[in-house]
């Protein structure tokens, strides 16, 4: 298919995914390592460069995600593909550093309903209980995202007011962050609001080359929100390959934004992502059948040979 | 949930509802003539204002529409609600003018291929049959529409040239049409061409006060190139009520644009529509029960009582 930009979009768009982590750990059933591993490796084989891998939470919390470090342990590692794993506190950056970990990420909560169900804490709190993971980890030269989530509305508070994002935001890039991942989390979000904040959090001081996008398609904005946050300058985007995901503590969180769509998307504005979209849809048709069940991503089912 | 103007779209946007015809016409069992009544009844009630509603092609080849008389008979002719029905050629302009009916569509396609699987003709044998159809209908008084199908791809031809669609469109406009609707008909498009697209045709006369937008998910992509469309000056969009429908004769033709995830949207934009979305939605969902499966609709989806 033919490319035709769209003036005003950036040449280059990195895809962040988040497949095996924010999708593996809402399956019911334990995916066995094994899986998790062929997956990771065939969507770098695909051409993703920053793959977020796994969680050091307490297995407890999260058991599908109990098997990190026997995943990173088999994992090949690649000069040119980045693994970012998720990291709560300073245990789970212990068990980070002790496994060679170079890319973390926190998870933030604009809100204090979130802030309260996903951390047990106050937002006040969870940010002093990030201080410290943040600090040791710059002092150990890692890069750290936070992600910064219900930034688009809050199922228990509903809207959610563009200077408390703000606040929080430049509270977490306050503690040494060096990249910020605003998560609409429940995907009531529109392309007008996505505008409004990634401006306001430019006139705060973040700029674009610090943001990334994180789309949820619960309501089937994903894509419109991103080709806005695009066009405001945002390069770097969140993604889940086959659509896999969500969140375990927002019922209505379901759909992460496929990556399969947002490549045919970028593909036909000749925005580079250096993502082999048929190996990409072969991957996701496979872990579709180890999950048994079909992939929502519209690409997956579009290229399917059984809808062909 | 509170608006967020973007700038540069307008202010108010016309659903031209389209889930009864194309919607409808696709459906293996034949939907009873009282249940198409009820549907759209309830699209009127919930402020939809243009609802393509049947179609008077014979029914040996839409057998699912061959009920055309029998529901104009039986809906209320309300004054604001305008209920356009397509027209193949001069049989059914002759049905549509014994029905009263004032607003009629022509389907026309961009591409050969399309032409001859649809209607069993090349672009120009076409455009020969519905000139005198266009001609008759305007002396009569009639407001005509022209579906430009295959727009934006083909699935036989692949890409389809810009110049080759504005082509086909100034004929069909020559021909008197009042609108112009620019159809993806296999939902391959993206924002960038969707955009270039408009551009040819207003720079061909076809200004964007003549045109309309009708995308298919397939690809995922409709509703990023309906925002593309508004940002081009676009007013008139096309959707389906929990996005019912495709083409009955190009199998990857799935999933029309669903009205609810487009007025999603455009409330989150500020945008007017005069739709009342939890109204569409009941009306979605009911008739999702009588078809018998869940509506592809995310909005559906996510508003349902099971979801919540």
């Amino acid at each position: 298919m033919m490319a035709t930009p769209l003036p005003g979009l950036p040449d280059r768009v990195t895809i962040y995914e988040v497949g095996p982590r924010d999708g593996l750990q809402n399956e019911k059933a334990v995916v066995p390592v094994e899986v998790k591993s062929e997956f990771v490796t065939r969507l770098a084989a695909a051409g993703l460069t920053t793959i977020e891998t796994t969680s050091f939470v307490h297995p407890k919390w999260v058991p599908q995600l109990a098997d990190a470090e026997e995943l990173l342990g088999v994992l090949p590692r690649s000069g040119d593909v980045r693994y970012p794993v998720l990291v709560p506190n300073e245990r789970g950056l212990d068990r980070a550093l002790a496994n060679g970990i170079t890319e973390i990420a926190i998870f933030g909560s604009a809100t204090e309903s979130f802030a309260r169900r996903n951390l047990n804490r106050t937002v006040d709190e969870s940010l002093k209980m990030f201080a410290p993971v943040v600090e040791r980890a710059r002092a150990e030269g890692l890069w750290v995202r936070a992600y910064v989530s219900m930034a688009l509305g809050d199922p228990w508070e509903g809207d959610v007011p563009i200077g408390q994002v703000v606040s929080v935001a430049s509270r977490l890039m306050d503690l040494g962050c060096s990249q910020l991942s605003i998560g609409d989390t429940i995907g009531v979000g529109t392309p007008g609001h996505v505008t409004a904040l990634i401006e306001a959090l430019g006139a705060a001081g973040i700029g674009t080359d610090r943001l990334a996008v994180h789309f949820h398609d619960t309501y089937g904005q994903a894509l419109a929100n991103t080709l806005a946050a695009l066009r405001a300058g945002v390069t770097v985007v969140d993604a889940s390959a086959g659509g896999l995901g969500g969140c375990p503590y927002a019922e209505s969180a379901t759909g992460n934004l496929p990556t399969e769509d947002l490549v045919w998307m970028l593909n036909g504005l000749g925005v580079e992502t250096g993502v082999d979209l048929d190996e990409l849809v072969a991957t996701s048709r496979w872990m579709a059948g180890r999950l048994g069940r079909p992939s929502p991503s519209r690409v997956v089912q579009a290229l399917s040979p059984e809808s062909e």
